[in-house]
């Protein structure tokens, strides 16, 4: 995840972005075929320094500029001329943006994909094993254990839903140039922006520069995966307290220790979902300000948005792949779940447990 | 939708659910028929002090213990007996909070989808008006001023959108029992479920007392919703600053004006869009912070939703009121434009504006 | 609390306002006498209808409008020319804010202090008898009991200390009339300024309109001071769950029941201040979000400032009103924190507990 | 102010930590001098690989871990034993946290400082230019264009003051221990705090780990500063679009362009503080939503503070550069302000805003 955020990664796809562009508009007769393969070749060829390119990024403002700079310099003047035609800073961007959304999306399914099923399989396993279920913070009635696991995993798999419809509907080209008007383009701009979109397999759009319902919308799902991998921290925490033992993190070397204490098995796991728990709603909220975007391109709020849904995408990963290794290693204490059951003295009466575990993982798996 | 939230209709909803599980049980053969119906009756007729009701909830910490006692001393002791057997207070605060929520949904959609219309009639009448484009608030390239128009409405309906989606799959009721098992229920609890979720006009469910993926959804997008009305009106106020002077509120008596001022005519819709796009994400915000809620039933999460939701949905009335206004009556000022547009000196070529107005307006109406 | 918020109380306030705006502007001779007479006494005896006047502020979008339309109706003709001279609806608002914020500041200040000292008393107590510490949710070494305690009541005590800073350097008169000039006032503008802010016993200051610092840091303040009391929550929640039982809310009649199970005893305290610790940062987050206000006077920032502003107070209010009972009646079991210690089997070296309580709590006492 | 939170900081600041650690202890006798100076030997020579650090930090869940292994292996026996004792990976994270704070809040405020001065003294010399008000970004009254200028600085000093008081107060060592007791340091604990917060020039202070009000004051002060900064943004990138034209960043070679528009004069200073300003209160929202952290040392809570308030400084540096270039340098037209002045028709009546900005500028000397 790291590395599709990364500056390389930019730099690659907006590479990728200014080479379909030319091409595209080959196609449609705006600029000469020659022009286009050299700049598609240079493209692929050129070298920038991503530490050089970071700094003119912050003087100029945009990534557009620098990038064009330099890649104007190792062009003839005839296909120099013929980059970006039509195209504006944020068509760079917010391309760039979604190539990074597509990939960072696919890996995030994944881990989440394996949370879920590890989940699942044990909430099938330990569905009828009596156990005190707490709420408040307090004993209450009995449960099947597996009633606890299965609910946390139909709850992240409700958030990836919500996930996957987002990017689904939101993972597109931008292409509109300076006022979203596609001007200068002789009339070819759907043509151009189909073209696009099919080369960097993304959905074609209509310009959306200053609609930014779609970004907003993907950075809330990863507000809820990452509160929905949250809860699954939380109750892992909670069973994992010495006074209570049903449950604890797998033990991974190296990992969960202590630099003072060396008895202790820290929730490690569980700690990195729940930090990053705390940090997304406010990123979240961020996006959401950002909303009321000036006119036709806005001055700040979608400047805002690029780094804000990198990091909720670096800790929804980063809390997915902690939980992955929890869900997949976790440490069942029967003998404890019983003796918790036990002190409660309110017998084992575990009501439609089973069936309501039925019910939940059924909706995981129908899909 | 002050009504709609008020504490009246909360014990309106309450009972609802009270009488509706009484015959949902009954239809089951879990309590007496004769219970059932005196429930019925009981939850019809008695008239419980909205102010004294919520000092109670306010001292007990939740609204079913003081409901069902003022209840069951109005009900001879067997149908007391009888009254929410199986249920919890949160089966209850949920379920009402969901009947709530279908109620402002379908208020607030109206208003909405009147701005989207209102705009989508001025943005097809505009589409090839030429007008400056904006970008970074500086001058940018020609637009045809419906252009701006159909993007803000289509941001709009997106909003709405998703919107619909969310309380689509988010209306549902709750029943679970104290530890979301339905224990005491004989193994009824799906029926009785059933017939709740169809007395009350809410979708069925298996319990989710502790997986709020759904409440989170409609709040995120609610904060869309006040997002995308914030943009509408970020471009009018802007529109409307009397150096630019493109379009403006329309006049209402007795609105806009200044207590200090007289020649001032205020974009008084537009700050109450702005100003509810400035709270709102903070507000989903707090309730995506509360998904880790622990274990079956959490401590405070699930009880902060309530009133963030409850603010979210008057934030989105309280703008969707106010921008219907301004699109219905949105004072065009077509000598402005062109005046802007000619100092500007760069043309009139408004690219391939009146495609993508189309194309913008048919995703609305294919809907 | 609510009282203080209570459209009632904003009526007085802002009646206040008007009749000291006059008093001082006639002492100043830019009004005469006789009208500044007839004003006061007016807002002395005037009968406004508040949800009348609720709906009125909705339509017109401030308060001042239609408060002073009902005043003037109410006075003779000069009287009426005389009422508000030289102020603006923010004026009358920022002003009404503060005299709120002030009167709210007194009453939490109470509340938390109280805390503190129960806190504080019991550390002290405490001090020297071993418990097991927990880190990471997991058992780690041993501590005096009373040394957790001394740390929430100092991390109050700071969180008191910031919010009375806010207090005292952000509450003060708004009086700069509709640009911020004090236009109109003949140069007397600081002296009607000053009366001002001695008849209603605010701090002076120059006009801050657009200057909102202020209202932020009482906002973030007020954050601190919940999230302290979330802290103080969090650990009676956890020191109260069953497998551990080393404190507990005290028994409140009537409070901390269950609709489902006669058996619990939850703790509802915590509930009500952990719900307050998830809504409050959005809520400072909103206020934040605000603070690039436009110009001279801005356009929905401010305006969403006083609502936010109200349910800080009224969360942090409802929270230490509830903490207040848990602090006063905190029920510490003596027999679990030994027990719960002898079981970790790593022995009752509480370290510099002791002197690490004295050094807490003398942080307390000296201020 | 990355270099400050880069890893090498980091990493620098940590064996600082553990060498002042080990000389303190060695003063006081709990240590062989000799292992204090070996310690410290190594802490300046040993060579620590960045990026294989952080990896090792993502594994093990903390700081501490991997880098004490790396030190002890570069350490004979005697002195590895003696490294690190009595302290806790908090203690050492907190401490170069604290480390970061102060050496980036001297370089901040060092930019801060230069945009309130030049904005004084530009505020002094345009304070008597006639210029129209604008509030709600309607024309309103004319205003000394200073005012607008000297408003601004005062709202930016103000937010300074907050942030000065908050890391003056919270930059402090953190040194407790396992649980914060100071165990196994045979009650020198208080004296090798001292010393090892006189070594770092840091406060001493008792343990707050569970504590953190000095984290979260620190965190809202910086979005006041953002937010302040914010306020200047908004305001220059209104005044300078092309119907308005009163004041304009200055032009910096390179900066402020459009990949699609020769002509164009973007406002980039203004768009940086803009989105930093709707970045920031996220950020600082989840700082106050862990402030509930569990017991002696939380789980997720203070983990999650690292970064935001990281992402916090650098923000508000990005800010405060692209700021003081704008303060710097601000182009004022005064004939623009003239022409919308007049085009306003309502006179140059000023007001009082001589003396205000007067008395604006003297509350910004004093301190």
């Amino acid at each position: 995840m790291r590395m599709i955020f990364a500056d390389a990664a930019v730099i690659s796809h907006a590479l990728a972005f200014e080479a379909a562009l030319a091409q595209a508009e080959a196609a449609e007769g705006l600029i000469a075929r020659e022009a286009a393969e050299q700049i598609a070749a240079t493209c692929r060829s050129i070298e920038i320094d991503a530490a050089l390119l970071a700094d003119e990024v912050a003087h100029t403002g945009t990534l557009a500029i620098p990038l064009l700079r330099h890649l104007r310099a190792a062009l003839p003047p005839e296909a120099a001329a013929a980059l970006h035609k039509g195209a504006t800073s944020q068509d760079l961007a917010d391309t760039v943006l979604m190539l990074q959304t597509k990939a960072a999306a696919y890996d995030l399914r994944h881990d989440l994909q394996r949370i879920v099923r590890s989940l699942a399989i044990l909430a099938k396993r330990h569905a009828g094993l009596p156990a005190i279920g707490r709420t408040l913070l307090q004993n209450a009635l009995p449960i099947g254990f597996g009633l606890r696991l299965a609910q946390i995993a139909l709850g992240l798999h409700e958030a990836v839903q919500v996930f996957d419809a987002a990017v689904a509907s939101g993972a597109r080209i931008q292409f509109g140039g300076a006022a979203g008007t596609r001007a200068g383009l002789a009339g070819r701009g759907v043509a151009v922006a189909a073209h696009l979109a099919s080369t960097l397999k993304l959905a074609p759009s209509a310009p959306w520069h200053n609609r930014r319902i779609a970004i907003a919308s993907i950075a809330a799902a990863l507000g809820m995966v990452i509160g929905a991998l949250g809860k699954f921290a939380r109750d892992i925490a909670l069973l994992s307290q010495d006074a209570v033992g049903e449950a604890r993190e797998p033990l991974v070397e190296g990992r969960g220790g202590s630099s003072a204490m060396a008895h202790k098995r820290n929730p490690t796991g569980c700690q990195v979902a729940l930090s990053a728990a705390l940090r997304a709603p406010g990123l979240v909220a961020g996006i959401l300000a950002g909303l009321p975007q000036e006119e036709e391109r806005g001055l700040g709020g979608w400047q805002a948005e690029g780094p804000a849904l990198a990091d909720l995408f670096l800790l929804a990963a980063g809390s997915a792949a902690a939980m992955a290794v929890v869900a997949d290693g976790l440490d069942i204490d029967e003998a404890s779940i019983a003796r918790n059951l036990s002190v409660a003295g309110i017998g084992e009466d575990i009501g439609e447990s089973l069936a309501i575990v039925a019910a939940l993982l059924a909706q995981i798996q129908e899909v």
